[in-house]
């Protein structure tokens, strides 16, 4: 039996409730469900926007490791957030991950009014990794 | 004359008031616009929110064939529902498509706020179709 | 130095404020960012809601023109409006873009509640490139 083309990507401690992988890839094609600022060694997400912001990106980061993957293979981020003022945080976490104006993913930020407290932000995102 | 490089993928009865298609292909990539819970059969969308789901996933089934694909070939998709109750009969759903957890796709549920009645839900899906 | 494998696409006077790209590329694909109905030249985008609309048409051609790409290479376009009494200006300068019904990209139009004024609609996009 060979393996399934598309696979299924885990990290622990970042699972959905739903039936749902942390991201799915086919090829060299992957992309993730909703990312959220979840601690995976406590499960809790934190009340503070900035520390969400923060462990949001270290999250998308290791789901993207577990695809065989980086933040460089990254087409493509969609924020969803519920204000517009985390943009503030979403930037700078942003330049961190992104320092060379010439290669950046394409982005987006939409206001979201349905979060389940304490969350205040996710992303989903698409990546085409290379060879390496 | 050669074809053309992108093509337009139509469903009979699954149609679009708008002048778009059910979903386009270039070449392996298939991405689809917003699937409903219409009947292709009768035109009509049930008032029963179950209905809807299980008529969605038949259409998103039968979109992708019309493609040349199944539901294996799902990278990624993306519901809208009235509700967010809905999402107990999409999990249920989705396992039935989807039952080996180390073969789905990534996935993603918000909700939107201006569905026109009856519609409840809908769902859009980017696919990447193999060799068969 | 080779240059980077992703490449951010940019096109002057349709600069974000943010620190993100217009689009970016990676082989094949482009993802583009919200594009907006910003007149280049002068930076404003009008009150008038058809005007709006066939800027930023006109913006997303030369976003893919700077990705190297045109509109046939467009896989799927999601618009976000402030009302979707503008579907029917998307209909008319869509129609001008995609005569043939057999090559139509997938498109998605979503009511959205937290635009910026005068803005009252952009689109993102998903495209492939081709050899030519």
């Amino acid at each position: 039996l060979s393996p399934p083309r598309r696979e299924s990507i885990e990290v622990p401690g970042l699972g959905h409730k739903a039936p749902i992988p942390a991201a799915s890839r086919i090829g060299p094609f992957v992309a993730t469900g909703n990312v959220y600022g979840r601690d995976p060694a406590t499960g809790r997400i934190s009340d503070d926007p900035d520390a969400q912001v923060t462990q949001m990106f270290a999250n998308l980061e290791a789901v993207l490791a577990a695809a065989g993957g980086t933040v460089d293979d990254l087409l493509k981020v969609d924020f969803k957030v519920a204000s517009l003022s985390l943009r503030a945080g979403i930037n700078e976490a942003w330049l961190g991950l992104f320092p060379h104006p010439r290669s950046r993913p394409a982005r987006s930020v939409s206001q979201y009014d349905y979060f389940t407290p304490p969350a205040l932000v996710h992303c989903d995102a698409l990546a085409v990794i290379g060879d390496r």
